[in-house]
């Protein structure tokens, strides 16, 4: 059994984790840290996590939480993790950060849209945790930024075609809509029942911070610098995500031609599945799983293409994604803990 | 008082124009048939309209209608209006259809999508009602072509862009999404409760009937074929539509310019609100009422921009247009019967 | 035109007053305040008034509200208004106050659930406010305490049947579903979307604050002490209340009597529906509309009687029975501002 | 292994014992049916179940299933069980029946409120696979009656406190509220997704199917005939149920003597959770669980006690207390196959 932490056990993400753990086959969760709730047991907060979930929330403290645990996941705001993770890492812990801190290579990137970076030398260490396309360095990982939630669900299904040179780069859209817990647990008006339920609008047009993480992240695909649009929306929905995206091809192509770079990219990806015939994919089959659904639709006549996908943004944009990292680092069975079945209703 | 019927008034669309006529200070609403619900009073099939709206349904016969109307709406499914207007017609009534049958100048864009027109001969003479750009040719109709909801939320925002050569029309792409209520009164299971709720997806990708009437009328304000990329999605909530459209421009422009290119082709129309300062308009503000909001966002570096527009799919996209072209044709206060307040929840 | 002011315009109370009035034909609303968004326009705050309502929130002061309205809502949390209304009263404007401050007749029930009233003296010129009971009252009224949702929703079916003698006092039972927007637009996590959604609990159970003001009034009712038994639930959506309400009846009786009874007693009053055959009214039927739906079934082999009720619980139960006083008050049309039509869907 | 079959599969209780069965350790789905969907594979009707379910809906044939399946999930309307279950007993498989066919030990009361009962001398064999209250019997037991959602709800906080003679069993009246997914997925007005959002309604008031099957398991408690009112309710939500309970004591009782009797009687049951402190429990606590989340509220100068339990009406109310029902029957881990985790979120 693997010893595991959570910091920031009571967010939205943080409880996600918690709730994964709980059923994972190998690993033993012994340290749970919530500042807000610190000395109350996690089922006071979360009643239904009763008699499934017996820690108590512990104000976080490196040495003891050190003692406790070989990996430590961190789903704290922007800006903490960085002032964690380097006695974390010095004291020999495998970290998972589900924030933006070690999500990129390049400080500046990250500096622009975030805050100076404090712990620039560890980001040459650290690795972009998308499972699907960066297993190989995941398993020799030591310390993981988690991708986001956005990013997770535009990145699968572009990744695969502009690394073969299917797409014109500099046509690519992306209009996002997700679910209200991607707001977290954070009281805001926006977030507050009367004001998001029977609404539905996009915000941060353009000026999302996901986006950069998007471009860096394609950009490799590509080789060569990625800038698209991308608009996110809210949806009058608890949990799922579902990203509609717009790219003109390079060259004529066949539905097949999709189908096959898909099906060769991810052919041992057992949480990707694509549907069949241009089906949409709906967020409602993906609810509660760490599955991402795709599918597309070709318009020949303009040589344009349309992708959907669809994920939980808390399973496979957060906490799914996260405990599939130490899966992979681990040496685990990469679905061992993420399991849950979806529901049909 | 004008004197009016409505055929079809027990189909969501039928009913909320019974439900705006019923507070019409100069429409008197005399006839309402259903063929289902025939011989039943309306508030026993709407019983939220009790001692409101005392009609009872009766089943459709012209002469017994135009003996008791002078304008009539129809909100009925597409075919039966083609059927029904010649005679409606002849007997000199006007008429406002909500269907799809009279939308077309051109037949055989009607019939590439739906069937064979079988009253070519009044397409010459109808008017597209969408009252913001062709109030001058509604003054004087007798037959309108009442538009979709998809179309009027699309070709609103963009019309004017179009018209004044700002946009590369090659490069239109309209992310739509809509309430659940867009889809009428007939059971399905995408229409579901359980189904819909807590779900969001894409829908006709590509290939919603729609599309062919947004390029229509596009095509007049370019003066040329137009052939947008349109994607359809259906959104866990009742009433409601929003569009993200993006394209790319003609030339380098600000900010000012779109909001004095909106501001001059709209000055005279107290139904369309701009937003400030790129904020997105929020189907929630317009829940209820004949508004469209709109606003955008300009991508300088791509020279590209952003569109969003949002309306009550079942008031801007259905009923309340329709009753907004009938204050046109007759000579009204344009908003009359259409001052509903908004819910600012 | 009755100029008007409304202190609290912001929470949802005010707001949706601000909305009713911006349609009256009699009232001219001159003066809004808040403390929170003081200085600022309130079609900023609910962007949905935007071409609407032109006004500016200000501070609170007596004197300036004074000049400007001749009468004076107040929307403000429980305390504020014990404060205030003593100098507006002594400046002679007649007030409507939302609060539970002015529902009580005898202060020491309002002392045991609020807080101690510092304006005692004024209780005894203050009227309660539910309007289809106590109109003659509210006529001469320069101070009214408007009845808080719940007692609206429980107390309009029970009143005349309890005033009659039909039901044993002792057995009543009223279970009550709200929906969120009766708890405001404070931040809470109990009103936090994803906390909401998907959810349904009693909450205060048995202890509620509107179970004493429901208990004096139908103690006038019954002319003996009434202490009955309430539970409040919570409902996943955002306008709409119903109660459900149990009692053993005194005597053998018929549905006739029922209707009888009730159909006497509302004889006059517009904004009372009873539902035909025991159908059960529907929160859906009510909203955004000023009504009371009620119907009944009874149990005659137990001798007992289901009650039903439903309200809108910013309109009836707030804001629009508000308005109702203030028409009772000046002389106008009862239903003057309040004849916005419910949404059949 | 265990062989089973669900017939009836693609309802929503049938889908739903496919999930669960999908998971379970010791259980072999080998055969599923559905008259609607013969010869479609069941990951096409619910693409949520793609790469988990391989079966493909069968016609119903009696031989085949009993060749292939050792139990059998019977998830059909009333009336067709009665005529398929004799020949699948006398084939000697063990049942699980669903619908209300064989849940009734007194054909009369099936026939009140059914129709006659074609199949009576299997109810003397037929145990109520309450399991909680019967799992003695159930172990025997060949053919179970799977109970009813709402008689589960109401049934299972009330039955340990009418057998101690706690409660005046003429004053018990249960107020219980059901989430949309109760209705099945047969089309209807009242499931249609904009007749259900945003409304809240009793049906069926004092006449619902479930109210006998309440009356007869409890008259078991009281060793007498118990006749409670009862009044459903619709929930604007997919899953989910609450049953507030209001009964006069018979004697005076303490917090600690409710406690008590729940605990002793539920000490072996592991998907019952008593809530602290009368903190009412909530449907989303327990979503997509088996667990029964029961608390209380004393009214003590009433003498009166009000109970709130809360479901999953598609899991603890249909198909996973079946599931529990086979564990029980097979010597299983009486929890097997039910431990997915509910979602604080």
């Amino acid at each position: 059994m693997i010893r595991v932490g959570v910091v920031g056990a009571t967010g939205y993400a943080g409880a996600e984790l918690v709730r994964i753990l709980a059923g994972h086959p190998d690993a033993d969760l012994t340290v749970i840290t919530s500042r807000q709730y610190a000395g109350k047991p996690f089922a006071e907060i979360y009643p239904a996590m009763t008699d499934i979930v017996d820690l108590t929330c512990e104000i976080f403290d490196s040495d003891s939480l050190c003692d406790r645990a070989d990996l430590i996941f961190l789903a704290l705001p922007h800006k903490l993790p960085m002032a964690f993770v380097p006695d974390l890492r010095k004291q020999g812990k495998k970290i998972i950060d589900l924030s933006a801190d070690f999500r990129f290579s390049d400080p500046a990137t990250y500096e622009a849209v975030y805050q100076p970076h404090t712990s620039k030398e560890l980001l040459a260490d650290s690795v972009y945790g998308l499972c699907e396309i960066f297993k190989e360095k995941i398993k020799d990982a030591d310390l993981i930024g988690n991708p986001g939630c956005y990013p997770t669900s535009v990145i699968l299904p572009l990744y695969p075609l502009i690394r073969k040179g299917l797409l014109d780069i500099n046509t690519i859209i992306a209009d996002s809509k997700s679910g209200v817990s991607g707001a977290g647990r954070s009281l805001s008006l926006v977030t507050h029942y009367c004001e998001a339920t029977e609404s539905f609008k996009a915000y941060k047009v353009a000026g999302h911070r996901h986006k950069p993480e998007i471009d860096e992240v394609l950009g490799h695909a590509a080789k060569a610098p990625v800038n698209i649009t991308f608009v996110p929306h809210l949806l009058p929905m608890s949990r799922g995500m579902e990203s509609t995206i717009y790219a003109d091809l390079n060259k004529k192509i066949n539905e097949s031609d999709i189908y096959d770079c898909w099906a060769d990219f991810y052919s041992e990806c057992q949480f990707i599945r694509i549907t069949d015939n241009g089906r949409p994919p709906d967020t409602l089959q993906v609810r509660g799983t760490n599955y991402c659904d795709m599918g597309f639709v070709l318009e020949k006549e303009k040589n344009r293409i349309i992708l959907m996908s669809v994920i939980d943004n808390l399973v496979k944009g957060a906490a799914g994604q996260a405990v599939q990292n130490m899966n992979i680092m681990m040496g685990l069975d990469e679905a061992a803990g993420l399991k849950a079945l979806p529901f049909p209703v």
